[in-house]
């Protein structure tokens, strides 16, 4: 990654040209004001990427998506999304996830199979479907280009803040944007996917091009996250791409291609910390970058390690430098390297020590370690001095918080 | 697994004949009451068979002992073992953990290389060597039959209970014994070892057979615990056998070795659910079963996935059967199995339900399922219903305590 400067914007998923969005409550989350039913339309048909949770236990709606990308050779129109109730493990679940494409294909008038739907809430309890029919017209007609907050409302659950990230650069002269719109906040740890996330671009870009631009970067970005590691039965994250910027279609490698991967790292990294910084009872986002690695698979193993120690999660909690919590994450990673030659640094805004060279520790000041641990972004920087591959992963701080969350979600 | 019946008896590493032991405070733990350093020995030779953690990170002490074993050709007579300190991750580690092994082998006249070192604590902290030193005349000379319970407290760090468990049971006449001692109860979740387990044994039996006998059983008993997933630096299972009961010594497999194997399960099996009930924090022990697989290797992957959620454990402390979150897990379970065949029961001595068949959530009653998660051993059992195969695994919920008290372990 060369790291190019982007112009951040608002917008969200709206920020692209041609993309309006609408969110409500529909009656599925008693607390009248939170939105639980979202959508986002592209009156242009879109080229669509996407990729999707590993685990076996895949909610009904990731399937019927897979099967209506399938039918419409990837191209889609609209997004309908729903929280509170995951639609997973349920005997009827297809059944009600097809229900909900046909719905808002009907209202929009465009083939259900360009229909996207996604759910997140609890597992295996029945969806009702008619709060969602009652809705799907106030839904519909409410559909703006400032919509993008209410759609964000709508797919968080345990979230704090909603997250939305979208960025302008230029391609032939065009000005070209990407704008993505997430939720968290438990059950992270994406394999192959994410959690809810959905992103936007006008660019024009060929669709095996766009899938793999996507492959790439989510490798790098959510598959780099952890906030509990249980990887959900819901993850999807899309990217509807509906050429609108007219910039000269993207159809090889090249400056351009780079470029897009570029932009698409930037919103993907930038919602990935957002989502650790909102972890479940997080108090503080953890970014740990593991450089000096001899491959990048390596590198993302053990930045993944350190950000997916409970122990060392609770440290950080309690603002306590134990590092070799750190030393022996490090080392149950399941991968290939020499221990002795491992630099660890820990940083934050308030500056930054030396932890541990070549694999021992070193003496440090124990004043200095807790002024820097008290700040809400903590950098953990290990060096593997074993090659020149480099990699980050996020995660946050285990925390009362929580445990409290999770011991009483479904009520 | 035949499942014979045992007899359990008191005693727990001197519950064998021929071993001593001893536990006593020698300063590294400012709290006067609580033992840090201790002690077992056996006058005869003891055939010995070990296992140690996987981490690359391994403690001094795993790294002497190793060499020590070599050098004797598994032939040992004493463990010394210290608390409150690991003796990991410094730079004079090595030296330290040699010096522990010299004092304790001069004042029991025996061959240094005949014994075992282990250290368990904080990781990255010089171990000082003076306060051993000046306590090994006093240890030695306590030594007695009844010295295991302070040779068990010596080796407790967070853990609330002592961990002790002996059984006895006859070959060829003659009454043998089996009797172990382990430490819990935080950075459990091992990989081909354990934490600290210390096992005696009088039987006679060949050196191969006895580590052949050990990995085979620690596969199905401490591989298959996890109280936070964070697998330790200093992890060392090991067991002693004298052959003071003087049955016709093992040295084929047959009837008595499969007899020697079931009693060697029962009692780590037994300290297994000790450590898993004893989990930092715990309020709930755990248990998963899973049968009906087609390889012993995803029924373990399977109880394993389960007990190590945290979003199930938080349930767990919660009293919340939130199943969705088995299944969950389940489904992401690094092995090949159809996730629609899966049949889950929850249970505990207040009775069983049943939440999901072939993969579907079906109706239960809340409250007879609150009834049955307020007891404080939970027994999770999974049918793959796609072949014969069975194993158990353990853990604990997950909560508030654990969070403070790894929030601040160093001080």
């Amino acid at each position: 990654m060369k790291m190019f400067k982007f112009k951040k914007v608002e917008g969200g998923v709206c920020a692209s040209q041609g993309f309006e969005a609408n969110g409500l409550n529909c009656g599925l989350n008693p607390v009248k004001e939170k939105n639980d039913l979202g959508i986002i339309f592209s009156k242009e048909e879109c080229q669509t990427a996407a990729v999707y949770t590993q685990n076996k236990v895949k909610g009904a709606p990731i399937i019927v998506t897979k099967e209506n990308l399938k039918k419409s050779n990837n191209i889609s129109q609209a997004v309908i999304v729903n929280s509170k109730n995951a639609n997973t493990c349920n005997a009827d679940g297809k059944e009600k996830a097809e229900a909900m494409c046909k719905l808002i294909a009907d209202e929009l008038q465009i083939p259900r199979e360009r229909v996207i739907v996604a759910s997140t809430g609890v597992i295996g309890q029945v969806l009702p479907i008619e709060p969602i029919k009652s809705h799907v017209s106030d839904l519909v007609k409410g559909l703006s280009k400032n919509g993008n907050i209410e759609a964000a409302h709508a797919i968080m659950t345990t979230d704090t803040i909603k997250k939305e990230y979208a960025i302008q650069f230029e391609l032939d002269g065009k000005v070209c944007t990407i704008g993505g719109m997430a939720k968290g906040s438990g059950m992270i740890h994406p394999n192959m996917a994410t959690t809810l996330n959905f992103v936007t671009t006008d660019i024009a870009i060929d669709e095996s091009l766009l899938q793999e631009a996507l492959n790439k970067i989510v490798k790098i970005t959510y598959n780099c996250l952890t906030v509990d590691g249980d990887t959900s039965t819901n993850d999807m994250l899309c990217v509807m791409a509906n050429g609108l910027a007219q910039n000269n279609k993207i159809t090889s490698k090249g400056e351009e291609f780079d470029i897009f991967c570029e932009a698409l790292y930037d919103v993907l990294m930038n919602l990935t910390k957002m989502l650790a910084k909102d972890g479940e009872g997080a108090s503080k986002m953890i970014e740990c970058t593991c450089k000096g690695a001899s491959s990048l698979d390596i590198a993302i193993k053990v930045a993944k390690s350190v950000v997916g120690s409970s122990l060392f999660k609770c440290a950080i909690f309690g603002e306590d430098a134990n590092w070799g919590r750190i030393l022996c994450a490090i080392g149950y990673t399941d991968a290939e390297f020499e221990i002795n030659k491992v630099d660890v640094t820990l940083a934050s805004k308030a500056g930054e020590i030396v932890v541990c060279q070549n694999g021992s520790g070193v003496e440090f000041s124990e004043e200095k370690a807790k002024i820097i641990l008290e700040e809400d972004e903590i950098y953990v920087n290990v060096d593997l001095k074993q090659g020149h591959e480099e990699a980050k992963a996020w995660g946050c701080d285990l925390t009362y918080e929580y445990v409290k969350i999770n011991g009483d979600y479904r009520s």
